[in-house]
Order: structure tokens, then sequence, then C-alpha cells
């Protein structure tokens, strides 16, 4: 009997065997000919996938974290205003990150957990400030609530603020133009729907935001995370000529490079409609089999993972049946509830089996551990919707 | 015919298969046993590959540059003295970092490229200032230079100093006993002699290095770079419990604790030993082929890299010839002679095979451009001290 289990968790995700053969090849030199090449290609292909032809792209070695360090070290300056829009635990981070380096933070906060601030609280926020810069996590990995992140970037822009969005867990998985919306920088990680084992952190940064930084007075809070060292390197690989500031993490950028042309392959409309199929499908199952979800509504739903509460009865112990049923799950995150629901991730090459295979094991868990319901109901309610 | 080509440049380097079937394997959850345990004992092994076991071992996803980053910025305070002792690029490189995280920096300069400042300049530099700090470079990658860091560390003990020792080119190949000689902090990067493809910042920071950052008051500049948050990661990895701050870069992680392994196995003393012999043999054999070295003397030669200067009426155009040759080695780094000399690595898991195989691919690539010596005397050099 196979025993590797299929991961459903919010990342890292399942990879396809393309990438990781691109992991396992014999590294070269940062400065061969079939890097730079690949590294070019790659940075090409973020503008792509992020819907932002004109953007700036950067891949660095590090988490998402650093991600969103870049954001707020190269964006702000001392004593700059930013507003957060607060959805969870990875806002809470943001506002922490920002304060590092300098900003004056202020939060519009949901109105409870599993909510969002609705677009009036952000206005009259943006209304009362002068902001420089906002935030929105267009998903929440804790929580699995997704915002409109169009409609808060429309409002940005109109405020005059640069719009700043963590898609660690949205980027190549959930809709998003951040070009066409007004987005001024889209920052994710690589173990999400981008598709590659983590170590990478990626950031597309669109014209507002690198003229926000050329005009900067004070010098950027953290070294490694400068722009002004990383942009000529990116520059560089894009001309196909290698560059040198830090050793780049040459597999992890193979596998980036097959990963994002495997994405444009399926095509972004395709993709993120079919990681929408896939999320309904599966949340008519979580439904169907008696369980809420913390998200309080259809439209604070994310497309990349679904967040079920436990059903009465049941505690996190269900989740290493599941495991033993095969499909590993996750625990909660966000501190105030982290004991009462778990964490679904579908995203990336995620397919309908896989959607299939989790529903079969989480009823095989409930089942094992008494909780009753009408066996098979959560597989014909995702079936229903995936024939 | 095989189109890989042998890499002989100083990182980079050649993996041996395991670690890169590490780098290739699903990847796991970064709560998953197997990677907890993976984590965990690479941990363990690091304080032992750096001779250091009261030391706190700390695995960042980034380049060597973020090591460099990670120490400077969770050891200085604004207004803290620090000396680097410089002997070339990456010098100049820690010299900048410590200042952009506020430390008073002098620098204690070699008398020539190929130099290093002698004991005796920097015991008059540390008996002048009040120094919180002080950097080494081992071995600086531009130049081939290797430092007395046994002797360095005694005198920065002795004054008063941390002691960190920037061992990008060095850990796990050159000697050194960062517990025995009063080292505080030492770093490297995945590539270079740990034996791991690119993307892992590591550093081992002693008890006293800890202490200095314990008592910080200001907050630490950076925010992606702070022990604050690593800190608890790695003593719960250690324990063998999961913890969460950034998603770990699974892959690199399990191909470091194979790699570690099979340091650890090999024995640091046996290793540094073959890593004496196989440089001495090349090294033999570039003085044979009639080529001076850029270091200025062999108690300044590192032994994990060896920097010649191009013959006379040989230019960088020769490394085209090596590369077609079968071996790729690096063009000169240092700004001043960048153009006058190349380098080649031999660390990690090179043998004598691959030491002969760059000496015959230099004879041949020198033999095409025309430069006149005595075919086969570069490998009756090295052979003579491989036998």
């Amino acid at each position: 009997m196979k025993d590797r289990k299929l991961l459903m968790i919010p990342g890292p995700i399942e990879f396809t065997p393309e990438v990781l053969r691109a992991m396992g090849m014999a590294t070269a030199s940062h400065i061969a000919p079939n890097f730079v090449d690949a590294f070019g290609q790659a940075l090409e292909r973020m503008r792509q996938v992020f819907l932002c032809p004109n953007g700036q792209p950067f891949v660095l070695a590090g988490s998402g974290t650093l991600a969103m360090d870049t954001a707020a070290a190269n964006l702000i300056e001392p004593g700059d205003k930013a507003l957060v829009v607060n959805t969870g635990y990875f806002s809470d981070r943001f506002a922490v990150i920002l304060e590092r380096y300098g900003a004056d933070v202020t939060q519009v906060r949901a109105p409870a957990i599993g909510d969002a601030p609705s677009l009036e609280a952000v206005e009259a926020a943006l209304r009362a400030g002068d902001f420089k810069l906002m935030t929105v996590t267009h998903v929440d990995t804790s929580t699995a609530v997704g915002t409109d992140v169009k409609g808060l970037a429309a409002l940005g822009r109109q405020y005059g603020a640069l719009v700043v969005v963590d898609g660690v867990c949205s980027v190549a998985g959930e809709e998003m133009h951040q070009e066409e919306w007004g987005i001024d920088l889209t920052l994710t990680a690589s173990q999400k729907a981008i598709g590659v084992p983590p170590g990478l952190a990626l950031v597309v940064a669109g014209p507002r935001a690198m003229d926000a930084f050329q005009r900067r007075k004070a010098p950027v809070g953290s070294y490694y995370a400068d722009w002004t060292q990383w942009l000529p390197i990116m520059e560089a690989y894009e001309a196909r000529r290698p560059g040198y500031f830090g050793t780049p993490p040459v597999n992890l950028i193979w596998a980036l490079n097959v990963s994002l042309g495997q994405i444009l392959d399926e095509g972004m409309e395709t993709r993120t409609t079919r990681h929408r199929l896939l999320s309904d499908a599966l949340k008519a199952a979580i439904t169907a089999l008696g369980m809420k979800q913390v998200p309080v509504g259809p439209d604070r739903m994310a497309t990349t993972l679904t967040a079920p509460y436990y059903p009465e009865g049941v505690d996190a112990g269900v989740l290493g049946r599941i495991n033993q049923a095969g499909v590993i799950l996750a625990g909660g995150l966000h501190p105030e509830i982290k004991t009462r629901y778990f964490r679904i991730g579908h995203m990336g090459a995620v397919t309908a089996s896989d959607i299939v295979a989790t529903v079969g094991a989480i009823e095989r868990g409930l089942r094992q551990v008494g909780y009753r319901f009408e066996v098979g109901a959560g597989l014909a309610a995702a079936q229903e919707l995936l024939t």
C-alpha cells in the first residue's frame, strides 16, 4: 500500500512531478546560461501570472514573511502613515512589520472573526487619514477569509494610498488582476498556489510603488530586503545577463520557472475558475456534513482554502483519524478559536480527485470519532458540483 | 558523451546524489513528524559541524548575505562600535551592513590585495577602541585569502569584543573550532562546503552573543532577521516540536540534514585534512604551470579555493576553453583586479579525481590559447601530492 498521504494544508501544497524534478537537478552556477535563461524567463512569467505587465518582479531567497518585510522596508519611511485592513493573524503581522520600519499604523478591524471590514469602514478610515500606504490580506491563511481586493484597491487608489496586497494564499489561485485593479504591490510565497517548495519570497511592484521607493530619502531599514541591491540583479537576469548580489537559490528558481510555465499553460482564467469550482464542491460537502465555516458568509470565503468548525462533540483529535485515512489537514491558527476549527488547503495543482479523496477521508475520520451523519452525504454534495 | 560539466566555482559547488534526492522529495508539511525530526537533527548536527556544543543554531531561508544581516541586526545597537578586519569584497560588505544597523565602524585594512591585516595591526586597533564586536572573514571568496581566525579570535576575546566570523567559504572545509577558539558567532551559506543547494542562511551563535542579544534595548532593525521570532522556533524544532513563524524551506532543510550527516560521517578532522591535501595538490599544479596566486603567501591561502593570476599573455577567454574542456571555473570578483585572475572552488564533496580533472582541463585550455608550458607538468605536480 502506498504510504504517501495527500497534503491538503494551506501550504506547502502538493507540487507537480516536473517541479520536484527541477528541485533535484544537479545545481548549476548562478551564471550558467541555462540558469540565467530560466531566471530571466521566470521574471517575465511572474508579470503574466500576477497580471501586471508593467510591474517589477523580485525573487528572493526567503519565506513569505520576507516578502512582507520587503514591501514594508522599501516603501515605508519613518513617520509615514499606513492603514492595515485587518482580517486576522497575517494582518496583525503586517501591522507589526510596518511599525518596525517606522510607520504610524492605523487598523480597520473586522467586526468579528471570520468577517472583513466593510468598504464603508475602510473608506471612512481613508478619508480621515492621509495614508501613504494601505495593506490588504487577500486571503487570511488563519481563517480562510477572503477580502474584496478589487473594491479595496479602488478605494486606496481613490484616496492616494499605495495599495499593498498580501497575496500569500491567493496569487495564482484567487482571481486577481494586479494592474487592472490598481494594486501597487502584490507579494506571495512559493509554497502556496504558485506551486513551488517553500523558500522563495515573491513580489511584483507596480510603477507607483517603484516611484515611491526611488524617491525615498531615508535608507531602507533592512539591508537584506533593500531593493537598492536587488533591482539591478532582477534587471540583469531579465536581460539574460548574470548579476551578483547574493547567490540566487538556483534549484528553487528552476522549479519556479517550471511551475509558472505550467500555470500559464493552463491559463489564468481557467485556473481561477478551477479553483472556484473545487472550492465550491468542497464547501458544499462541508455543509452537507453539518459543519459551519469560520468565514461569516459566502462572499467572505476564499477559494484557495476552507476553514470548517468541528461539529458538536468533535475536536482536533479527528485530524489524526483523517490523517490515518490518508489526507493531511491543518489545525486552527487564529489564537482565539484555534481549538474549534481546522483548515483545508486546495490550491495549485489540486484536482477533483483530490477533493473527493479529501471529503472521503473527512467522512471516515468523523465516523471513527462517533459523529453521526449520513455516510456519503459529503461525497454526494461535492460530486454534484464536480460532475 | 556526458554533457554534464564539473562545477569547480566557489559555490554553488557539486552536491552529493543523496542531497539532490532530498531536494526532489515530495514536500511534507512543516509540522509532519519526518520533517520535525529532520529539522531537529539538523540543528543538533550544526553544533557538531561548527564545533560549538553550547551554541544556538539558526537555519533561515535566505542567502549568505542574510546570515551576515542577521548577525549585524541582532548584535548591533545604534552607536555600538564595530571593528572590521578587512580582507576584501565581503569584509567591505560587512562594514556596510553593520553601518546600516547603526554601528560606528572602524576598519583595519590589509596592506595589499591578497594580504590580510597582521595580528599586530588588529591588536593596535582593538587597544585604541572600545569595540562591542569585531568581524573576520575566514576566507574571502573574492581573493581566496584565508585569515588566522584562531589568532584574531583570541585577540577579540582578550579585548572584550564579540568575535563574529564570516565562514561562508570556510565552514565544513577550513579548520575551525568555534567554541575552543572563542568565536561568538559563525555564519555561512548552504551552497559552500556545507554542501546544500543555495537558499539557506546558517548561523551558530555562542552564549556571549546570545547574551548580548538578550540584553539589547533597541528593537532589532530588521523584522525578518530578528532572532526574537526565530529563537523559539529553533528551540521548538530541536525539542522535536513543530513551531511556526515563517514556513521553513522543507526540502532545503531535508537536504541540509543529509549533508550534515555525511559531513559528520566523514569526521571533521578527516574532512579538513582532505580539503588541505586537495588544495595543496591544486596549488602545486598552478605553480608548476607558471601561475602566481592572488594571496601573497602560503599562510594567506585558503584551502577551499584557489585564485591564480592568468599567466603572461592569457586573459579571461581561457575560462571558455576550460569550460569546453569540461570544467566550470569562475572569473575574478575583486573590483581592482577582476580581469587579471580567476577562481577555482574545491570544497565539500570534492575528490582527488575532481582535482586531476580540473588541472587537466586547465592545461588543455591554456594550450589552446597558445600559452607555452610543459604539458602534463600541472598534473604531475598534483599527482605527486595525491599519491
